[in-house]
């Protein structure tokens, strides 16, 4: 008996296969290849379809299956909109994944709200309550639980962290991602070091042999490590922000731990103490002191493991 | 058949009989008058005990108590935090309460959860699951309701939004209530208009024949009605805190709606508008469209309608 997580990003996908412990035993990892609408469909039925096929081979039964998706899943009409995958404003994924899947349970979830339960599952959230992923990626949301719960609000797109706004006056730069990830995100990260080398005609440091407009986050935080100046100064006040962003969950949800995770946490988990630091400054006093700050245990397997953990709890609930 | 709820506030003491339909019955009002510590539990229950007896002579039975306190109400302890009452750090309510209350059963809570709970029952807030009330008064604070249910955190403290970080750098000014509140509480805005009048020598507007000292944020208001340059400057600076506010709340939460009261609103509900089309720049744009933006139907009865609904609630518990 065993389930399967599907995890679902917008560059690829990986498929594992998990014990009721949570123990994976067989997983893959497929590139997306710039597919696109119905093609990704396609690659996700069929690598489940043949793990079905696989591990019922081995006279084993796979009883329930959880995807995390890039965006928002519907609860309702089980469409999905990910807003990296072309053609997926609102793609049918659920009826596609019950064809293959037959009788097997099928759930889906946003990758926010995989990420906190497979670190509730199997990673740093085990046995709390009110915890928060804070996924600093490409990108920047959160997966908030409350009393146990995955936060959802009215519309399910609750946690929307990367629209945080934490820097006044409101510029027109902040109008297609949020300020938060404007100034914080890998993305944003990348676009500032780009912006300071533009201007800065007499640089000398790490990354002056890089062509500018392909500096990417991790060239910028291995320029860190120099102490490279721009680089220094992008990360720094990128620290600003996240001690800010941290310290409004914690004035605001009261949580037991807040886990730091997405690509940047990665390079910088190093950082968690000067954000703490951060954090603390801005943040309600008491609520500050009750919280942990913690890199995400699971790292790039967050997403396959809350995948998982969406297909064991299903299982369940129809028990 | 009826329940009794009991508002304590910073400077009176608020108690209604309602009926089990929510209807006041009876009601009273009586100022602290610099009571501190004990006296104030005593004034409390002194006046619990005189209506569980009057309510009894005319036939008629309290059977449940509410009460709402300006602070923090342990569930553990049942002792309440509140920073505004004299010795109030660890103050055993509970215990004396109960003593009074015989075998009536009694509920405490935190003013924020009162509010929102008042407004679900007989407010702006009935049949919502995800509405937040943002009470702007002397200090600003949320009540947060998350499928129905009050949002508490790991220590119930959750909702402290006067800390909200909206402003880079870190002054040290906001050491001691938050960021939000130093800008855009009633004592921020009062503080604020204090500040430039001390700057301006040549200022005639209509808060000329004031004592600095003495403006209160009712005598800003006064002064924004008649476009005075330093109300109008101070006001439009707390509609820009009050958007980035009400944004991060629709981001985070994708509530349905947004309740704002307190004192300010009040006067400030005239600006909901302008609140709304800061908060639109700002927000997840999805989650923008979905929320209502609404003043609280209560007004300053929200804290005694919510601790006759906690009453009311316990007693549907209890059944």
């Amino acid at each position: 008996m065993c389930v399967l997580g599907v995890d679902l990003g917008g560059t690829k996908l990986a498929l594992a296969i998990f014990s009721m412990e949570g123990r994976i035993l067989a997983g893959e990892s497929v590139p997306l290849e710039n597919r696109k609408g119905t093609e990704v469909g396609k690659l996700i039925t069929e690598h489940i379809t043949r793990l079905i096929d696989t591990v019922e081979n081995q006279d084993n039964h796979i009883r329930s299956i959880g995807i995390s998706v890039p965006g928002i899943s519907r609860t309702d009409s089980g469409s999905v909109w990910a807003p990296n995958i072309t053609g997926w404003d609102d793609y049918p994924l659920m009826s596609e994944v019950k064809n293959a899947a037959g009788k097997i349970p099928v759930t889906i979830d946003s990758d926010r709200a995989c990420y906190i339960l497979g670190e509730l599952w199997q990673g740093n959230a085990r046995g709390c309550n009110n915890v928060i992923f804070l996924a600093v990626g490409t990108g920047i949301g959160a997966g908030i639980l409350v009393n146990g719960e995955v936060l959802r609000g009215s519309h399910d797109i609750a946690g929307a962290t990367g629209w945080m706004a934490l820097n006044k006056p409101f510029l027109d730069e902040y109008k297609d991602c949020g300020c938060f990830e404007y100034y914080a995100s890998g993305e944003g990260i990348a676009k500032a070091a780009r912006a300071i080398l533009k201007e800065e005609s007499e640089y000398s440091g790490e990354l002056k042999n890089k062509n500018p407009q392909e500096i990417s986050s991790y060239d910028v935080f291995t320029a860190y490590e120099y102490r490279d100046p721009v680089a220094v100064k992008v990360i720094e006040s990128c620290i600003g922000f996240w001690g800010m962003a941290v310290a409004n969950l914690v004035s605001l949800f009261n949580p037991e731990k807040i886990i730091m995770g997405g690509g940047v946490f990665g390079p910088a988990i190093s950082l968690i103490p000067a954000i703490r630091e951060e954090a603390v400054k801005w943040a309600q006093p008491v609520s500050i002191n009750q919280v942990r700050i913690e890199p995400s245990a699971l790292r790039g397997e967050a997403g396959v493991y809350g995948a998982g953990f969406l297909a064991l709890r299903a299982l369940s609930k129809i028990r």
